[in-house]
């Protein structure tokens, strides 16, 4: 397993704003290593508004159907992460450890079980001991403090290389309102250590389904628009928490607050999304591009999201970017094997702002040494013109290098 | 680019029996490098029937469009393959290079050009030239001959590590008669130097239809059901050419042999295309493992088929795969994402004879030292039981590993 950082990791984080009535404490439970931050506890004040997104896998972990079961409730007062272990595929047993945390916890913090919310992250498979919860969970509810967001964010990493931990903040009627957010990856996916998970946390007041639906929004164009292998986890999950603490510095429930205001909200949390989604790809495993996928002209923007994604997904394509080779025939047949709607004598293709292809042949105006330049660059551009219609999409992907082939050989054992 | 030949390859070949009505003949025509055989010129007696399979791209490159429009003719007498250039994505330049290619076939076998049947594979997007054809073309139909099948294979070669050829025979009415085909890989796929490939000749008499519908029922159950990398060629090909000189030996026309001949010939082609496919993967790019990934217990075959491909282009899969671990958590990730019926808690998975995780839990009674013996073998099964209905598919892939991103990641420049 490779142990290099990704060439993107930040090098210094901004301190967060604290969110109002959500406090933090996390500690190393010993779930699958030593010495490693692998359990969090976030509490949050009574009355919390919670909403939810979770992976589209027919075989879920199961921390996702207990969360799926209780987001119809609406209230959260604590979230419960664990690395190390994904409690997925564990059948009875791991519906048992559930329960029992989200009993360790609401008897820690003072609430239902219904109130609590759980993740897990790690290996598949293999049964998770809801021991260690039970014994931190009471020392972690007493010790969690405002300001521990970006351990946090260290708790939850598994093969992450660096933690990811956001901030927006937006006026509401005057006062400002706080959306802060923390995610980990890193191979988008994946049963062994790999899950997509993002937790976000925010003083505004609303109403479930104000939530709900601006959450949505915001996943489909970002977290649903990353790949790094085309691989889904069993456990991917993004919950969004609203304390409502802003209201008693005047700032009115989303939903008497204006239209603008509103907006002014689904902006912040889809740019707080957005830039946590991009974290997760530049810590993708083994990446060393960032790229983001452009489609339009075809003729739907569903067909261009499935033609995005065929381009993104694309081993060939993915080599291709590692070796920083603009070899933009694959991206020809990344579009031909999509499956929809397009005409290869229209199709006109650029890396960057270099057209490489016009109107189903290479483009005769263009400079290989200009393209090859460009492509050594650690951000990068993909942009596929079908010509047939209004239909766009983006999708943000990595490369497939050695590292990815190497963190993923060999890593259960 | 790693030279490294794959662990598969034969320490030597048969001699194949020849197909009479068959001459080949190949040459170094410098498309792309020299000191490498690249061009092959097949052709057939008059009266040589021929059926084909092409790839569903919609990018599909020149030469499959112009063998597609000539189909429906159903007769051939030459056929011309060249590697080092795909001839795809090549707009009016393109067209122009598969007429004058045929032409000169043409003039140089005797026949129309509607009779010529060709195939590019190599660099996409770069215009082919057709010059050296005209200069060679007329000079190998004059020595071609009936043995030259192994460098026929030779010549169509891109990444492959070694030529794959094979044989079958099957009695028709008493008279033996022959079936032989070459297929090159090796990427499955891929504009730059990996399209699939494959010619079959046989000496059978047979109508058109039922050669097609041979060929189409061969294909789906070979080269349609394996898979390197889940990336799709623009120039994807299988051609089937019947001389029907077995006839003179007093085989009778595949229509009048009755069912059980006809059954026998399918049969024998179905093989021939089966062991030719998994050749193809065998010399997969940078492959260490052959698997075959079964599926059963699914609401339809179709569903089966769609899951079996979910396992075998999973990235965590393969890269598992390559590190000979038995990681079967990738395996329940990879069944769930298909998105096709699946019950977690039915689900049952084996590697090999292996039983690692039953009815949505890790089996209690397997070995893990036991199955990490098991993945050590170069020949791999992975078994997943959907326990929901009594559709089934099989689907052969291999490993990926440190060698296709090797192999892929700088092969244009």
């Amino acid at each position: 397993m490779s142990a290099k950082v990704s060439p993107f990791a930040p090098s210094a984080y901004p301190a967060l704003p604290a969110v109002d009535g959500v406090r933090f404490a996390s500690t190393e439970a010993g779930i699958r290593y030593s010495n490693r931050r692998d359990l969090l506890l976030a509490t949050f004040v009574p009355g919390t508004v919670v909403a939810g997104v979770f992976t589209r896998s027919k075989c879920p972990s199961a921390p996702v159907e207990w969360d799926r079961d209780r987001l119809a409730g609406g209230r959260a007062r604590a979230l419960v992460v664990n690395s190390g272990n994904a409690n997925a595929f564990t059948g009875r047993k791991g519906r048992e450890a559930t329960r029992l945390t989200a009993e360790a916890a609401a008897r820690a913090v003072g609430c239902g079980p219904d109130e609590i919310f759980l993740a897990s992250t790690g290996v598949i498979g293999e049964p998770l001991d809801p021991v260690p919860f039970e014994r931190h969970l009471d020392r972690l509810a007493r010790e969690a403090a405002p300001d521990g967001i970006l351990d946090a964010a260290r708790a939850i990493m598994t093969t992450d290389t660096y933690p990811k931990a956001v901030t927006r903040s937006v006026e509401i009627a005057g006062a400002t309102v706080t959306l802060n957010g923390i995610a980990k990856g890193a191979g988008m996916i994946a049963p062994d250590m790999a899950t997509m998970l993002s937790f976000l946390f925010t003083d505004a007041a609303a109403s479930q389904a104000t939530l709900q639906a601006a959450l949505a929004d915001a996943v489909a164009e970002s977290f649903n628009a990353i790949t790094i292998d085309s691989d889904t986890s069993t456990s991917d999950t993004v919950l969004l928490f609203a304390t409502g603490t802003a209201a008693a510095r005047g700032a009115p429930a989303l939903e008497e607050a204006g239209a603008e205001a509103l907006e002014a909200f689904r902006g912040a949390l889809a740019s707080l999304c957005r830039e946590l989604a991009h974290m997760v790809v530049k810590d993708g495993e083994g990446a060393t591009k960032f790229v983001e996928v452009r489609v339009r002209g075809a003729v739907s923007d569903q067909s261009a999201k499935r033609i995005a994604r065929a381009i993104a997904d694309s081993p060939l394509v993915k080599t291709a970017l590692a070796g920083e080779d603009a070899n933009w025939g694959r991206v020809v047949m990344a579009v031909g094997k999509a499956g929809e709607p397009a005409d290869r004598d229209r199709l006109s293709i650029w890396f960057g702002d270099f057209r490489v292809a016009h109107e189903g042949e290479r483009d005769p105006a263009y400079s290989e040494a200009a393209v090859s330049a460009y492509m050594k660059a650690p951000e990068l551009a993909i942009t596929a013109d079908l010509g047939l219609g209004d239909g766009a999409a983006r999708i943000w992907t990595c490369d497939l290098t050695h590292d990815y082939v190497a963190i993923n050989a060999d890593y259960r054992s």
